[in-house]
């Protein structure tokens, strides 16, 4: 059994709804659909779940704009008159939005939470819909008839445990089982939606919960490739992909997934596969707990800016028990999370996404590091990149780093900073924030071109 | 005004004194001279300081062993002999010994300090009185006269804030005064020794609390070499080096001066040189706060062994603010210090030496780490090495971590760790310890041969 997951470019319109039907009834494995809202048609578009954002703020306790509303509506009604699927439908959903704005008029979170979620809830139903006009057996469930039942903090959602067991049941029904993703429902009967990666979190958790044989992620890109294809013309694509290696790439400029969104997949270690609504015979990205190296130590290459390193010096700073420590609850007194902290023998950098060093904290920062550490010297180093070489042969392959380092030289990029564990599928280095796409095209060109 | 020190093998004979004799008087800078005791005048010899804990070890509160002191008293009788110093000064010194017995024969730690202090003690007394024969005005100064006031905590004492004023009243002292190196006087009158690096400590504290024009640290070899002569023949001689330099450099193995003695000569930024009493018209090496960098971005290649990694993996840790923290606060309560952190998304290692984890931490360590940090997998990686790549000019140079990474491959040598800061004068590199000096060798091969 698989789990497969549409994505907003997948649903956009009725041409792709075709295409997304082919692919469901070209595989009987494919039981369990979990969509995301129709997203945008062309790039002047508007996703849907933008318009219902829209429509969420023109309501008041008294009133909402009957326009904005329509416009959401009509996105479905497009859809829906060119697949012939009648009024009915579009009467249902349009009743159900204005039961969503009645109910919670007066409490704005819950309204934006449940008004986005329906985005996803509405379509779900007109997938259904559609399915059985084509006379498949197709159900639509909600989640709550699913079993998602999550934590109750609007726009913030966690999975519970207790979730996974009603989920698993999910394997007894009969027929194409159309789920929206997005949210679930919390014990108290609201409506609440996940933070981010929204319909990748629920197919993951669909997935998980019914053990699948794999959970297939479409989307409107081939493969994940092994460097970010703005920075280089048709890169390599990615056959086979781990856990780990994944959520490396993601950290740093990769955003086919939400990494957060694959927790529950890896703990069950179910399949991911990552394919193109498009375009799907061709194979696409597996994303698994192990793989053959087979001479391909390296799968990717990210980069991403926007860091900046905090320098501490202080003489004999490695003979002093606690210092480390204390820094770090500095930091975290402060909520900052650090990424990475290379240090000398008496000297440690902590480098960290800038944006953390806003509003005032890194003025805070600094003076507590300077009056409770007593160190020599601290400052900040600004307008850092980080890029990471990313692969699970690494570790053992002799001449990775002075490949790595080679490849920084040829492209005349200063390396600032290094950091390579022992149990690692990654290398870390931090340069200049400008000379950052030079170092990923020489890096990419000595991994994968030569 | 320079303060020159004279380390053990400087002093172990006859033969020596005249050396040092003649190295003081060819410069009248030379007017503060700290002193070891004896060290070994061959490969089988004892040092003076052995023959102190020797004799230590066997008094009572009623008795010790008369040949035990005696073995003490002939190895300055063997110099004084030679040199026709009399007898009287031996007398006095075998006086001092059994005043020092009867004093503390009941109060073990304060004799074995009060006894091992007294081989430096009576070795400037004798000095002085060499000094003095050859018509030179020398004055023995006791550590209590120079103001060398420290806290009384015996074999461990630290020197007190307020002893700088009075140590800096030797300018206007005339003469050549030979100070005893290794121990002060607390503020109760009491001998207490230095815990590590004992003469250079004291040499170091002259020299800040006088400021110095120059500290001159007299021992066995030209100078400081590049690389450890054990594992290079003849290895590059390094003329000049920072603080920072030496600190890394001292820190992994290499052992002309115990680190932490510099400290006060740092505040004060005196410049350091290290000569050889054998081969005084060689320059030493010199040590200061800055230098040109000249082309010369590496100055020295160090390595150590006796490291372990504790390698941690939890999916999702660099989300979760506190992770480090708490990590390194388990390490803390174990009195754990930790060397080097290297990270990557969801791992982290913990470099530390390995005789750190014995006596039953490593256990409670993992344990904790389990327990408390909710981790997907802890282990520990045993018999690694460090290598240091040191020089003050590698931050800013493109292409010294390729010709690093490029020494190791030649080698066949697989790095496991890379750390390498972002205002460091050193990069380091993890590898497994019974490869550690084919790596060396490369690295030297690479930074000084080429």
């Amino acid at each position: 059994m698989k789990v497969v997951k549409f994505g907003g470019s997948s649903l956009a319109s009725a041409t792709q709804w075709r295409k997304v039907a082919n692919i469901i009834l070209s595989d009987e494995q494919r039981k369990l659909v979990v969509v995301s809202a129709p997203g945008k048609r062309d790039a002047q578009d508007t996703k849907t779940t933008d318009l219902l954002i829209q429509l969420a703020s023109t309501v008041t306790p008294s009133s909402f704009d009957e326009e904005a509303l329509l416009k959401v509506v009509d996105r479905y009604r497009d859809i829906a008159e060119e697949l012939d699927l009648g009024d009915n439908i579009i009467e249902t959903i349009k009743d159900s939005l204005l039961e969503i704005i009645q109910t919670y008029r007066t409490q704005y979170e819950r309204l934006l939470d449940a008004l986005k979620a329906s985005g996803e809830d509405n379509n779900a139903k007109l997938i259904a819909s559609y399915f059985q006009s084509l006379g498949v057996v197709a159900h639509y469930v909600s989640p709550k008839d699913a079993g998602m039942i999550v934590t109750d903090e609007p726009g913030n959602a966690r999975i519970l445990p207790e979730a996974y067991e009603r989920i698993a049941d999910l394997r007894k029904r009969e027929g194409i089982l159309i789920i929206p993703g997005f949210f679930g429902y919390s014990n108290n009967e609201h409506i609440v939606t996940f933070p981010r990666g929204g319909s990748d979190i629920t197919g993951s958790i669909i997935a998980a919960g019914v053990e699948a044989d794999e959970y297939e992620n479409f989307t409107d890109v081939d493969s994940i490739y092994s460097v970010n294809p703005n920075i280089v013309d048709n890169p390599c694509e990615i056959k086979e992909l781990t856990y780990r290696e994944m959520r490396e790439l993601a950290y740093s400029g990769f955003s086919v997934f939400h990494d957060e969104a694959l927790q529950p997949v890896v703990q069950k270690k179910v399949p991911v596969r990552v394919k193109n609504t498009n375009h799907p015979e061709a194979p696409g990205t597996k994303i698994i707990a192990e793989r053959e190296v087979n001479g391909v130590p390296v799968v990717g290459i990210a980069s991403d800016k926007g860091f900046c390193s905090i320098n501490i010096t202080k003489y004999l700073m490695n003979r002093e028990v606690g210092f480390g420590r204390h820094l770090l609850e500095i930091l975290e007194d402060e909520q900052i999370s650090f990424e990475h902290t290379p240090s000398g023998i008496d000297n440690i950098s902590v480098i960290v996404r800038s944006h953390h060093l806003e509003g005032g904290k890194e003025d805070r920062v600094i003076n507590r590091i300077l009056s409770e550490l007593h160190v020599d010297d601290v400052s900040i180093e600004r307008d850092l990149a980080i890029v990471m070489v990313v692969g699970e042969g690494m570790e053992k392959t002799v001449g990775i780093a002075a490949k790595a380092t080679n490849a920084f030289y040829d492209a005349g990029v200063n390396i600032k900073m290094i950091n390579q564990g022992s149990s690692e599928v990654s290398m870390m280095f931090g340069v200049e924030a400008y000379k950052v796409d030079l170092a990923v095209k020489s890096l990419y060109e000595a991994y994968f071109m030569k």
